[in-house]
């Protein structure tokens, strides 16, 4: 695998700048496996301040050795770098920001970090160059963000450097093609290192795109993300998710689509074998879906309901269960899980007929945000999927339902459906008249808010009280009236008249669940197919293994 | 690398089919390699009447080995398949259907065969599923059209199926994925078959993704798609260069962009290192580009206009020059070029600043379509990038430019640029009262008209004439009107006024070449850093080796 003409020097310094760190550590590697134990020494070696660094954190997978001892570099050596992490998610990501290791920062997501961010930001610490989604930041990778290094986590390597990332394959391929073929470093960190090439149940990665890998102290971090306890839904979620089935799911022929995480999801989820098997939906709706593999989608897979179920990742303690209904699931010849994020966001945006979500807040016009006062949390994969993409052409029921007009320049729509109860937690209303993003864009000096999905995205907003069909509102104030008409007592709601809410009845454009025959006495749990996580144990036929937290037996 | 516990049998019905057909050529194949003259019969034996089979017919590389021995197969024993080809390039693609064998198409794009795909929807010999986009088909693949079997095409492969796709990586990828992680076959014609897997320059798919390998009887079929002789490009099209250049570019610091195929757009980049020196704006526009490895972009390339190129596919003559520039191509380690058509499409939508294209027909509202009477050509890949994507949330200079108001909830805008000549070759105006492709779509039964670019995704559209700047319209009245200011003397142009011209000039919706300090005298070939395949060549420093038909000398 050598190069025959080596190309003038003038125009290849990036590969030449590479050769040069890569001979640097000539002494402490053994081929392209990096002693754990000298891996801060290593880093040291291989970067120089200013580089554009990529780093997988993702939703689940995190490789978080190789960030644990980035953050242990000495900054005096090492500063300046220019952060790419998809998922802001380990302490350490800001550590190299607070140790002045590393200095502007690109994301997508900040879940338990995105308070940190904020003070960060406010304090001077860290420079964000932009917040993404997912797919938008991987796209950048291959145009004005190459990166010089990328880090990313896998189950197992051989000395080859071939990688096997296991069940969640999630970020790993698109990071690391970005540098393997612009001249960047590309390092892995695995459980485990086999010598015999035939001991790695499939690759994943070819190592010919891999330089260096490095057998972790402890196997990498996963985070249980998409796992919602059946114990925690409560009747108001049965109500909205029997609102999504009849008011949406059936009304519009919704046949392939994604779930996100929540327990207004989780329910419909649990009644797909209840509730919608006495519609007789079965086979109608919900039969292709792009998500990750969600305990509570055992039981309607095993009814029966799933036909595919393509996935971002995987998810902690699924893996015996995917791999034992490879009919339904992506799977590899070893048989176990494969997923693509790149891929799965691809399908949750051009692919499938529906995107159903939540959010912390929702103004009067359907704006959406979950960045709140203090927080920087980013947007993941919602604004991605969350929106209609007009270079979508093909049609299928769902997105043919949503014309208004026989105009044939007209397009057809893509459901996206924001399911919300009026208020958090009881006191806080969901719905409110100003977005917090608005002030926090301009507190932080950028350049526009940070909106997740913008109203004129959202074909239809459900709450408790009902569902509004925004998609056939005829001017602002009408996509104004039909909002507040299912806002309940929430400051925007008050402003609904009944005359209105009547009015807006009559004419299709609102539906409450009297409209849908859905009585609220018949919300309750005793339609979730499985009540527990022990429920769902059994479901799976004990394939399903949860993690420890969700064990209660 | 074998599975540990077997699924139940009723969840792994496409593993076992899977299994049996594989199993029924054993008596064939050695190892992976199916002796290529038995092709036809090892089809007979895989393939099962109704089998969804995806086809690398790419915009340039075919699989064409197979291709042609599909259409040999017997239609009694191999019957109603359901193709799905992103691009149907090749005759025999459609001979499938004219045999018998095939039935149902879905596909992306169809250049010569075009006109028989449209006469074979009247003979009812062909049933569309759809006409999508690239990467909306390969969306698709992962959720409710997952291929039984594909195939693909690459330059080399060893004896456990590993591949080296060669420059252009394109649509492959993406479709052996879909496959070899759903329990699909897969089977890859290459040029050649090395004994040692050594002798493989790098691995761009790894074996435990392929089933089989075939060598073909001869190299696969490439065209050289983006190659324009600069000895076709006329004044007109170094005016519209100009205009581009001036009222675009470098107006809204369009600073990452796609080019698609055309001699206006050829003008452009053999204008930048004379015309667009001379105006100081290299290192200011034009820096980072998705596209293919056009020749005509060489010169810009040598004078140090262009910090990155991100590729689709490859195009024929260019591999030596991409391989010497690997500071600017992506390239493998072994130091020939490596592209991805479903990373640059991502690529072409979310990260950049500006798309332009051409048309064959627009409207007076804007919608644009290639699709005219008589021909079903579908859109390839440009109503992917000829869109503003409502999921981007990254900020950048032009992006911001083309905000209305100060409102902190409006979003930038991606430019779509549409650059027609007001007239098709003299006399077939290109600017019309209505699209054939409403016509078309009517007659061939499609849910909706063909549009290729909706006109409300339209921002800009430049003709001879001038720049109508319809991102800033603020009505469809105000849309049509500034259209037509730009409309020349087609029947659309002759609506408008010199008074309505000359308000919208004032307004700034508008702006013809003296509002943009160009002299129509200025523009002539000898802007054109280079005016023939010959200065290509020369500018390239022999590495550019022009296809035989576009060479003279």
């Amino acid at each position: 695998m050598e190069m025959q003409n080596p190309p003038p020097a003038r125009w290849a310094t990036r590969r030449a700048e590479k050769a040069r760190r890569v001979a640097s550590v000539a002494g402490i590697v053994d081929g392209v496996v990096i002693p754990t134990a000298r891996m801060v020494e290593v880093f040291e070696k291989l970067l120089v301040p200013g580089d554009k660094v990529a780093l997988e954190g993702n939703n689940q997978k995190q490789a978080d050795f190789l960030s644990r001892e980035l953050a242990k570099v000495d900054p005096a050596r090492v500063n300046h770098l220019h952060m790419i992490i998809p998922a802001v998610s380990r302490a350490e990501h800001l550590d190299l920001f607070e140790r002045g290791i590393a200095r502007k920062l690109d994301f997508a997501y900040a879940g338990a970090q995105s308070l940190r961010i904020s003070q960060f930001l406010a304090d001077g610490n860290l420079e964000i160059g932009a917040i993404h989604t997912y797919i938008e930041l991987y796209a950048r990778l291959y145009v004005d963000l190459c990166p010089n290094m990328v880090l990313v986590a896998g189950y197992k390597a051989d000395r080859q450097g071939n990688l096997y990332t296991g069940p969640s394959t999630e970020d790993t391929p698109a990071l690391v093609e970005a540098a393997a073929f612009r001249d960047g470093l590309v390092i892995a960190q695995v459980n485990e290192i086999v010598d015999d090439p035939k001991d790695l149940p499939r690759v994943d990665i070819p190592g010919s795109w891999i330089d260096f890998v490095v057998q972790s102290d402890k196997p990498f971090f996963i985070e249980p993300l998409f796992t919602r306890d059946p114990r925690l839904i409560k009747p108001i979620h049965v109500l909205m998710a029997m609102l999504a089935i009849r008011g949406v799911y059936e009304k519009h022929q919704v046949q392939s689509l994604n779930h996100g995480i929540g327990f207004n999801t989780a329910a419909i989820e649990l009644i797909l074998p209840t509730y919608g098997e006495k519609l007789g939906l079965k086979g109608k709706i919900c039969r292709h879906w792009t998500l990750n593999p969600h305990p509570t989608l055992i039981p309607a897979i095993e009814s029966g309901w799933v036909e595919s179920v393509h996935s971002f990742g995987g998810e902690l303690g699924m893996e015996r269960y995917v791999a034992a209904r490879p009919d339904v699931f992506f799977t590899g010849r070893d048989g176990s899980m494969r997923s693509n994020r790149a891929m799965c966001q691809l399908a949750g945006q051009y692919a499938v007929d529906m995107f159903i979500g939540s959010t912390l807040q929702m103004d009067g016009l359907g704006n959406s945000s979950t960045v709140t006062h203090g927080r920087l949390t980013g947007f993941g994969g919602a604004p991605n999927m969350g929106h209609d993409p007009h270079g979508r052409r093909h049609a299928t029921p769902a997105w043919l339902d949503l014309l208004q007009t026989d105009d044939p320049l007209e397009r057809g729509r893509k459901l996206v459906v924001q399911m919300v109860e009026t208020f958090q937690s009881g006191t806080q209303p969901t719905i409110v008249e100003s977005l917090d993003a608005v002030e926090v864009g301009k507190v932080a000096g950028m350049p526009l808010a940070p909106v997740m999905i913008y109203g004129d995205d959202v074909t239809h907003v459900l709450t408790e009280e009902g569902i509004a069909y925004l998609y056939k509102a005829r001017s602002l104030e009408e996509r104004k009236k039909m909002i507040a008409a299912v806002a309940g007592v929430t400051p925007i709601g008050l402003r609904s008249t009944p005359a209105e809410r009547a009015q807006l009845r009559h004419d299709g454009l609102v539906a409450l669940p009297e409209d849908l025959g859905i009585h609220p006495t018949e919300a309750s749990r005793s339609l979730l197919a499985a009540k527990s996580m022990a429920d769902l144990v059994a479901w799976s036929g004990d394939l399903y293994e949860p993690p420890a937290r969700f064990r209660s037996w």
